[in-house]
């Protein structure tokens, strides 16, 4: 029987796309909240005797958690031969120590809470950073798709002369590999953290940067403020605004009206988030992810 | 070494009360969201060697979940000799049926999922339904500690001449109890429900009513639908404004003020939930619940 696939909310365009693009049945589900806030879901498409493939981005995690565990859950009481889930964003991936006594390293904790109830994983590019592979804390097989090919090749159609920088020392490895990729020097600056939305950055070199189109570049846009603080820095100097390149546009509150507001020529993510600063489409490099865990299967 | 106790956001009367009547240590922990919605935590006070106690009512469980599995995990990864859960109302217990194909029974999800993560439970009157027993669902021991005896101290020292009324058949359990041992006669209404809202009320026998203060009984008050309208049946009959008396708090959005509006003469909790209508302190009972682990424990 073929798989079907179901939307949990939010993810609808995506789960249309694979759909389409894999032959596989689009699935219809109810999700929603009773008045007391408990939330009721439903299968209104067979599960039973077929792959079941679960679409769901997990910015706002702790909003999705729990809707997406009884999906999974479920798909398998009712006999999915395989449950597998599609989360272009894979929240919880930055706590990944602990930094304080007692602090919870919640990426490791949602990781086996996920694990028990799915067969695998499909995702593009987790925040990796003490962790070097989601297999260290997901005990499923997974695939991680790069974006790093699809922000190179969209910086060689849309920046003449780019510089990519790297706001902070954590995004060099996906700034390192872009620029590889586009065939473009690229330069990190050095962040200094004071809270959640309060970072400094320094450059040692910025004549790397002149008559050039600076390209910021990061996984994730939350608060912006590490962008925000990169455009200060460069703006210091005397440079052009810099077009900023995200992988996924997590945007908290009004983050993006903000970066927008200190100075970003342009702001452009890929839709492994919906929203209205996609300009990257991801969604064939996920199809073949997909294929390849679907035809495992069959 | 003596053990720790940990209100989860808004539990935080609870835990110090027990903390006061068991010689635990009042714990501290921070629970907060990081701009992007993740939930970052900490045990400030040290857990690793004792036994450690979450204390966390779960009405609106979507949005406490993944923090309470969180600090569950955590804390036995700290080394915790024993985690164990005081949850007064505990949340799920509805869906404990596939009524219609495909539906999540999430009652038992959630079960598994908690059970995964703690070592005993405490709580009060479950909604047990279907399900006879938590047993049945929760893998780890539980203690379940009654409300009906301190109802009906309640209704003695308050009511004159009480009849009680359950307002639909699920209640009876509730109300036969609670009218055992107050000694005061009953009736079950029957209900219709139509809707999560939208529910309609039938009683065969008015005449048990007359002359008595109507005493409406449930155990779970949530959108007050059920009792508006067993309330509405008795103004039909021209019986007294009812005294509505609940278990657990839920009230969803504005229950309080429409159950008020449609004409009760006075609402009643328990304090499972923290609420303006608790006038029945459950704590004593839960203290001796919890008392009965620790003590197993050590």
């Amino acid at each position: 029987m073929n798989a079907a696939i179901f939307a949990l909310p939010g993810n609808e365009t995506l789960a249309a796309a694979l759909a389409d693009r894999l032959q596989l049945e689009p699935g219809a589900m109810t999700l929603r909240s009773f008045p007391d806030g408990e939330t009721y879901l439903r299968f209104d498409t067979p599960v039973s005797g077929r792959p079941v493939l679960l679409v769901c981005s997990l910015h706002d995690p702790d909003r999705k958690a729990l809707g997406l565990l009884f999906a999974a859950a479920t798909a398998r009481e009712l006999g999915a031969t395989a449950v597998g889930l599609v989360a272009p964003y894979l929240g919880y991936m930055r706590q990944d120590h602990r930094f304080r006594d007692g602090e919870a390293i919640t990426s490791a904790i949602f990781a086996q809470l996920l694990s028990r109830h799915i067969d695998w994983l499909v995702t593009s590019d987790p925040h990796l950073h003490r962790w070097k592979s989601l297999d260290e804390i997901y005990a499923v097989p997974s695939t991680v798709v790069p974006a790093a090919p699809l922000l190179a090749a969209w910086i060689r159609r849309h920046v003449d002369s780019p510089v990519l920088i790297g706001p902070d020392a954590e995004s060099e490895q996906w700034v390192s590999a872009v620029a590889h990729i586009a065939g473009a020097p690229h330069v990190i600056l050095q962040k200094v953290r004071r809270g959640d939305r309060d970072v400094i950055v320094r450059n040692s070199d910025p004549q790397l940067l002149r008559n050039r189109t600076p390209v910021l570049v990061d996984d994730i846009i939350s608060t912006a403020s590490t962008m925000i603080a990169a455009i200060q820095q460069l703006s210091v100097h005397g440079l052009r605004p810099p077009v900023c390149l995200g992988v996924h546009a997590v945007f908290a509150g009004d983050a993006h009206a903000e970066l927008l507001a200190a100075g970003a020529a342009q702001i452009v993510t890929t839709n492994t988030i919906p929203h209205a600063s996609n300009g990257i489409d991801i969604n064939d490099a996920i199809a073949n992810a997909v294929a390849a865990f679907l035809s495992e299967k069959s």
